[in-house]
């Protein structure tokens, strides 16, 4: 972050790297832009955080979305590829899903920032095992835990100790939350054909597409719990 | 970024520095809620952006400036002090000034947040070198420029190459943020004795402080300069 990420224009011939597979780009440009939208939703939560550890806790998280950004931007550069063009394709699945799921409380807020961001850590552990050597090391790299996970963890318990409903309806949240990713990741793969098919060969076949969602669906209801939910 | 920050409780007594001054916490609040402001200030702006491009160079200036923050946030802890209680002075005056130059276009959201910036960077670097060595390493470390300002002065300069009203539009609103800066500043320092101390203890006098806030006016003349206008 301490330095300035050239785009792909400003790569030297020396520096650029082997092509990648159009799936690739797509997986990358979804992890990109899925990137930056969490920062742009986490940053505006962060004002309505109830104190200023609250709200540095929340700035913090969001800086380290776009810490990820730049990495990723970086490796597609040195690829030849503009981050811009990978990630146009999911600008409005990303957008549709925020607006579809604006957090109404802090907790929301809180709690959308946790599954939000398990949730596509579990997309992305799954894919990994499909992608060459360097693609996955990025991949692992960007969605390693950055610890503020703890802080959401901490004040959702601790808020839905004192109150039962608010526990109630939290749960009901992290459902809602699920159900839409999993609508608008539906949609995506199927429109993007360089990403299907880069799914398909990794899942096997139809029956491993499904085993793939029931994992991350079972993913999910552990962290569910893990906050106190569910 | 990629690790948890803790807070000045979890600091074990083998991590735990020497003590600071009250006018150098002071200074570091400063600088924190600075960076804090900033972060909030740059990623409400980056959603004005009217490029994907504008959008990820704002917000990953915002995401510099929270890293700066855990930064400080992590000095001031292994010194016993909690960055919340060495911030709280200063939050009315910095919202006051954010709210008082709420940026109205683009445009004027790039000035400010080079201006800003740069004028944090010319007062920081005026007072680094009364400072002790770790603080003074800290402070430089912060206020390195991260390589996004070329971004704003390219923007900038392209957009008034294009139409010499924006130029002069933008010239004021340059003026209008140091005015704003400078006011501020000067509430701050009336009202902490430990900062009006260091203050008058590094630049020797009152005739000390006037050059001080004669330099800093220099350079920002120098910086508007550079950005085209003024």
């Amino acid at each position: 972050m301490t330095e300035h990420t050239p785009a792909a224009a400003d790569i030297t011939p020396e520096q650029r790297k082997p092509a990648i597979e159009p799936g690739v780009v797509d997986l990358l440009g979804v992890l990109a832009y899925g990137e930056l939208a969490a920062f742009d939703r986490l940053s505006e939560d962060a004002r309505g955080a109830p104190t200023l550890a609250g709200r540095a806790a929340l700035s913090a998280m969001a800086g380290a979305e776009i810490g990820h950004y730049t990495k990723i931007e970086r490796f597609l550069a040195e690829r030849g590829i503009d981050v811009e063009d990978a990630m146009r394709p999911f600008i409005a699945h990303f957008d549709t899903w925020h607006a579809s799921t604006a957090p109404r409380s802090w907790l929301e807020s809180l709690v959308k920032a946790y599954v939000g961001d398990g949730f596509a850590a579990d997309f992305y552990a799954q894919v990994a095992g499909w992608l060459d050597e360097p693609t996955r090391r990025l991949v692992l790299e960007v969605l390693a835990d950055t610890g503020h996970s703890a802080f959401a963890e901490r004040e959702v318990r601790a808020a839905i100790d004192r109150d039962r409903a608010v526990r109630d309806r939290l749960t009901l949240w992290g459902r809602r939350l699920l159900g839409e990713a999993l609508t608008q990741a539906q949609y995506v793969v199927a429109e993007r054909d360089g990403l299907a098919e880069l799914i398909v060969a990794g899942a096997g076949d139809l029956a491993g597409i499904a085993a793939l969602f029931r994992r991350l669906q079972q993913q999910h209801g552990k962290r569910m719990t893990a906050l106190g939910l569910g």
